[in-house]
């Protein structure tokens, strides 16, 4: 049956047998409040199974975040620092820093946010070489989307990566989850980048290694459910329905523009504001390890 | 059986037999493109039977709205105009608009992002008073929301109605409904003023002719459905479920954080600007009569 | 000779002789980084000579606020938050805190900033009785500028402070000032309330004990220097030129525009979103006092 | 004797004697309300006397456009539309426009602003050749500024314009000038693109025909004065005071911070983004003659 879309690995994880998953390797573990789950879908009949590239997907889930709990998103912001710090290439390059999305769209505006709070050097390095012991060479874009600047965000990343030459890309984009309670509370890391139609967008082109050139890390926060993939969850807890009926269903929901609509918190402006604050907190810790987490904190404000 | 909350008079008359619902007339036309829908609710057994209160409910329908039609946007205003200049007191006195919601979230911002484009006189009058002919006495405030102020906003609205004494009040709420294609291309516009717990934001406190001592008008635009009352519609589909059965699906689906969620579409920021100018524009024509609608818009700009 | 106008009452003493102010009191004294100034206006002559009404001004300087130093912010916050704790009545009753300006004017919306960083808990105390002990019950509104609501803000204060009955207003205010090097890392604290013609809009009406029959504290910070202020001063260098010269040349200059023309820093729209966090949070502390600086930093955010 | 920076040639040649500039011809004209100079750089000569490269400079003037004048605004777009139109290169291919400037600090928004408003159609036009005819293929971008980016703006323009190979580009930028009443109601349009160290944001490399290798038009409306270009205009008057004299009298006001103040009118919010529409309007009927003025109007809304 066909599964509703989610950019969670560890979503498309559930519900199948983990006993019988060849090439996907599931472990959980817990840490000061944020339970981690790390999958890794090393064959490619694993990413047949899973629907996900061959790769390593790392999720942080801590629900206490979604309240604001500042010591909750700095414990998240911690872990991911470490995950990330761990993932990327070692070296001296640049590092190009994408926020995808649109910053006009709220649930969307995740990758823009986190670029505005993200701390950048590139500039600075050039004129202030004593900051280099500190500091890596960061850059940051945010590419805008198709229907507001007729290019493909991939082509734009692209460019600039062919003119800056990074050792790396970190992408942000905000996601789709199938579940309610890890909206706006979950982070999402992977190396394996971004795919096309992943995201609340729905970017077409894909940003990864064999497209870009260079490793490509994605991070993310599930913004939004769509409505469809709640609605077929809504019925698929009527398991005693034979599927047909369920599809029929479906159809006659999905007539009109369910398929256009999105379930979010109806507080998503602060959530995807502090979200970005979260993310962009974990890659300036991964990216600057030579500064303390007072002195980054202090910077961010 | 509980019916699910919608704003919208109309939705809770569907489905109910209209031959036996004494004391609610229901009226329906189309011009230029727009669904008119008129209840009236006139006993108070009409009353229990909507769940709204007694009076006139004008409900005005025209999807070619959502698609940024402009066209359609004013003829929408334009019928809106007409229909507020009816139900409107006649005389010289002020008409104090009040925009309610929070406008730090999206689909609540209505009413203070319509306050911003309504023409605004009543301090003007007082210097350049040759204006007194074209223009009506207008002023405006969009008091904020409980969270942000620590204030009801019925006491702020109930305070300035003291100070400024105004003939009439236009108070403009962002609404929920039931049916997804209403959401964002429906106005509906009512003489029974604001009722505790509607809009999206469930104000406390009633803006009524009881609690003002004034006619109030009440404008809003459906943004979201709960997505509470999504779910529920769609296991109302099952009509060979028992009720039990229903409920308890509802439960286990209503655990977690569905009661907080939101249905809206996904660039609900753009359709909600293009609400507000509608909106406003409306207002402003039943407002300035003597303005032709070419200086309306310009002076909207 | 007539003096170009500035907010700041330590402007308005410079530059006369200090020994013949009779009923002007000025001391100055530095703690921590910060410049403190008490202007003391204890008669009416001192008050004609000042220009400004009886009472007291202190005022906080801190030149590195403006490189958005954190402990620098946070050291002016916690000065203001003492000194605001000594001018505010004792009591149980509420404190209403207003945010003068319009929002959308970059350098007049210092005040509505910080009343979106103002802890408001008049709501809760209702529900929650056991909050009581560690936070007063304050509530806040921003009553929007004349031009856009048709209303004097003083009208819509006054309604809401005979709502509300509170114990004290505290109105926070955009100011303009004289010299360069005061705009945005100064801070003005004052027992006289807000006078007309005042701040960066030029309100109408005062917000003081008279006018409101409750003590009202002002509290501002210069963000704008008028262009017109800045000529003459640049004038006044030119010592030797008679006094009907320079005026001769203030009006060739006046001419055109010059009279609506502000002078900020280029990067006015960060330094009006940090001076609104520092206010803020010397208001909150002197409102909870109940609450640890780490408290109230957490929910600030 | 130095002169203080304008954007504007026509600036550059006030003050300067028209019958003794070898390489400058300068025309003026009025149409409509609208007052058009036309200065044209023909020798190298005549750009070291006007301070600006060989090319052409095209400046309209329009006090009405300040008062939000709707005509004056549309009257301003169309003469834009017309100029531009005969400046820009024949063909089919691509134009890029590109939004200079920091979104984020008012005076510097107008690049970005106008962006949003400019008609999107590259990613259309593959989808639906039929648009074909009427409309050209136009893609935007808004790079940032290098604070925030950490990347020069002309990096990742010429590395957009490597990717998409455009027939030509359109830059739009916020600028400087010397007279306040040009401010915010002067258009200029010029073909020799943009050099380092225009703009309100001091912009460090230039976008032009030699560095992106296709043809750069630049538009912009000036939305600032630099405080110390105002002072030394000040001082100017004082013509029977020595340059020496002068000097030591701008060193002192220029201690402190002057050198980084603006002069803007208080309402610059309003006054950017009116520009920005009217820029667009004018950029939007160059690129597509085959719409309407009415058809642009309704799809820029």
């Amino acid at each position: 049956m066909k599964q509703i879309r989610t950019d969670l690995a560890m979503e498309d994880a559930t519900g199948l047998d983990r006993a019988h998953m060849p090439g996907v390797h599931i472990s959980e573990w817990e840490t000061g409040g944020v339970t981690m789950t790390e999958v890794r879908v090393e064959s490619e009949e694993g990413a047949r199974l899973i629907g996900k590239p061959m790769g390593v997907y790392i999720t942080m889930e801590c629900p206490r975040v979604k309240k604001r709990d500042v010591d909750a998103r700095r414990a998240v912001s911690a872990l991911l620092g470490e995950e990330l710090g761990r993932l990327l290439p070692p070296g001296e390059g640049d590092v190009l820093v994408i926020g995808l999305g649109n910053r006009t769209v709220t649930p969307d505006a995740l990758g823009p946010l986190a670029v505005d709070h993200t701390l950048v050097t590139r500039h600075l390095r050039r004129e202030r070489p004593e900051l280099t012991g500190a500091m890596a060479s960061v850059c940051a874009l945010s590419p805008g989307v198709m229907g507001v600047t007729g290019i493909e965000s991939g082509e734009i990343v692209r460019a600039v990566v062919g003119a800056v030459s990074p050792r790396a890309v970190i992408a942000i984009d905000s996601l789709a989850a199938r579940a309610l309670d890890r909206l706006s509370s979950t982070v999402q890391l992977t190396d394996t980048g971004i795919q096309p139609g992943s995201g609340v967008g729905n970017h077409r082109a894909a940003l990864t290694r064999e497209t870009l050139g260079v490793p490509v890390l994605a991070v993310g926060v599930p913004m939004v459910i769509h409505a469809a993939a709640l609605a077929r969850d809504a019925f698929r807890l009527l398991s005693d329905e034979d599927e047909s009926r369920l599809d029929a269903l479906m159809r006659e929901l999905m007539d009109g523009d369910l398929g256009d609509m999105i379930v979010t918190p109806r507080e998503v402006d602060d959530l995807v504001d502090n979200a970005a604050v979260m993310l962009a907190g974990g890659i300036n810790r991964a990216l600057h390890p030579g500064l303390s987490d007072e002195e980054i904190l202090t910077m961010m404000q």
